[in-house]
């Protein structure tokens, strides 16, 4: 078995799984925001049930749109927190971030753990070792109730990453890579180990951006190899390995519409940005905003734009605040936001227009999902977004020399 | 003549005016918002007039809903951008605050000017001496082009407010003691001045709260004396004189629905709420903030309430992040928001549902301006919001010991 079915095995109960084996297994933390929660408190309800499997695993995350506003929205979240101190679950619903950074913030989970989520960026908590999966708001009530889901064992995928990156090149655009060499539905349904050299040099931070992307493939499982070094004795047997050599991955950039339209970023150099944004679970993080404050720090965004940065979490923007980021931020032009999911869903803090174009270190750029479906969102790692923030423009990194903060 | 038709006169180019002269005036500052800006632009562009009156004098600020919660206001903020740009007028877009602390905060504004604004509390700049009028759009774009407004003078009420506040008023209190007694109609197309030793011994920023609220009582203008102790030569004949002790102002809240509607705080101790808001352009400044912070420090916002903080501008958040301010908040549960008007005006951050019940800092709580018509939104000072906030129910002020920060 591979690690992952390892993993599953030991959540079902059972000595040994294969691929294609039909499973319940135990799930250890039930997640979902303000956006995915109703529906399935409404479905949890109406199966009468008097009690959730576990009130500490558990969680609801307000982070789409807060503070609310619509009063829908507003509506929607009291429902979540209704729900929440009758059947005692925990909630964080005074903006302590993006659920997928409060969860790993929190130490909500460890390596090892099965998460399911009512969101598709649960498969984040790869980072940690974790088999994170994504569901519909249905079957999160079902788990709500049980504790347990039904699983497939999935084929698993690895996907080596060997070598040094190239200078301008972020974890972003590993991952920006991956998805441009596999597309959007590259992965569908299998469960996809990333290891090697490279990927194991990587700070939790940066594992987080590439595992937070993984679904962008359609991948059921994101899981990082949490060893030291790559031992494919402990990774165990898989179906498909890959071997890609950092030094090929070169700053690039998914261009409108789809996460996988990936360019090499000198190829749409000059392209007039209205718009940019930094943060959100995939790219929000105290490392990302130290990033962005070397580009910005004494210089202005570009008057032709709107630079919106979000942090991940509160614990992200106390520390941005203690290092004097947000400041730095804000003397350039930026909006700094409270913590959460900001324009990323197309909620709030920042929607965009029929002939905006923006560049954003979110994961998506489909139709719509910021605003107008004509506008154009181009999705780049944050040196590249801060950058181009500066010079209203794309460009290359390295064409605003950092300075230090 | 008083201070106010000597101003009035000045701005005219005339030696003496008297009550019910219609004059036209010079206009020192022509300012809109996202809100006002778009209608007086396309007023302004419909009249084929090629420049503005003085571009130095024409400012914009984006402030009633940044970063934008909807494709439509992108789409009105980039009407006023395009506009500012071809005509070279002043524009902050980028989160800059409330357009009444943006043009006080960048001293856009002094001392005897004549200001119009398409905005009815432009007249908080009343606080530092200045005429300043809240117009139509329509109204406004005359004054872009032209530089002059008609006005008629006014009749002139002189509120004097003499002797020491007792613990726990604030200047919040005050105006809401005034527009207590003479009710929201009660200086209709009248100009106030405001003085004697308690208003004189007041800080800029408590002024600006009560000068921003002049307008709920339908004051044409609302206009605090700059003279250092009361002097009745210097203020000149007024049409009435009203004293009000100091000693007999308590603190109160304006109820629902309505900001005349006023009741000392221990009639209505114990009104559970489930949001809380501090800031605006009412109550969104530093003194704000440190007297929110002293009362949320090592302490929690309710579990049931939702407290959102928003800075009046960009500099008081800096001096707030300076001062330690927004970790003390976000640590006790409170959301800051970005700078600008955030929920006061209903339009993001923080809308109401229909059976919330909200205290707020800000000027206004008419049935839906914080979003659900049902909604109830009481008006009171920092201290009482912040308590209110710890408490989960409204509470006289001193019921939670503040602590220094």
């Amino acid at each position: 078995m591979n690690i992952l079915e390892k993993i599953i095995a030991q959540k079902a109960g059972v000595k040994t799984v294969k691929v294609g084996d039909e499973l319940t297994v135990k799930v250890d933390l039930a997640i979902a925001h303000d956006v995915t929660a109703p529906m399935a408190i409404k479905q949890f309800r109406s199966i009468n049930v008097d009690k959730v499997f576990d009130k500490e695993r558990v969680v609801f995350v307000m982070d789409h749109c807060v503070p609310c506003a619509t009063v829908d929205s507003r509506q929607q979240q009291k429902y979540i927190k209704e729900f929440a101190q009758e059947f005692g679950t925990r909630l964080f619903d005074k903006s302590e971030g993006v659920i997928h950074q409060v969860i790993s913030d929190e130490k909500l989970y460890k390596s090892g753990d099965l998460i399911v989520g009512a969101d598709s960026h649960t498969c984040t908590a790869g980072a940690y070792g974790a088999i994170a999966l994504g569901v519909g708001s249905t079957d999160l009530a079902a788990v709500m109730a049980l504790g347990t889901i039904d699983m497939e064992v999935p084929v698993t995928h690895l996907i080596r990453i060997e070598g040094s990156l190239s200078k301008g090149v972020y974890a972003k655009d590993i991952i920006l890579h991956v998805i441009g060499m596999f597309g959007t539905n590259g992965f569908t349904d299998r469960g996809v180990i990333l290891s090697g050299s490279t990927i194991l040099g990587l700070s939790d931070d940066e594992k987080m951006t590439i595992s937070n992307m993984m679904i962008e493939m359609g991948a059921m499982i994101g899981y990082i190899d949490q060893s030291k070094e790559f031992d494919a004795k402990y990774i165990g047997k898989v179906s498909k390995e890959t071997v890609i050599l950092a030094e090929d991955i070169q700053p690039v950039a998914a261009c409108p519409s789809s996460p996988d339209n990936i360019k090499v970023i000198e190829n749409i150099e000059g392209v007039k940005i209205n718009q940019a944004v930094i943060g959100s679970c995939t790219n929000g993080r105290i490392s990302d905003m130290i990033i962005a404050a070397e580009v910005l720090k004494d210089r202005k965004v570009s008057e032709n734009v709107n630079l919106v940065v979000c942090p991940a979490s509160k614990k992200v923007l106390t520390e941005m605040e203690h290092q004097g980021l947000t400041k730095i931020l804000r003397d350039a032009g930026a909006i700094v936001t409270n913590p959460g999911c900001g324009p990323c869903y197309g909620a709030h803090q920042g929607l965009l227009n029929h002939d905006d174009i923006a560049i954003s270190t979110t994961n998506r750029n489909f139709p719509g999902r910021m605003g107008h479906k004509d506008a154009q969102i181009y999705l780049a790692s944050p040196r590249v977004v801060a950058e181009s923030a500066v010079q209203g423009h794309i460009v290359r990194p390295g064409t605003v020399i950092p300075l230090e903060v």
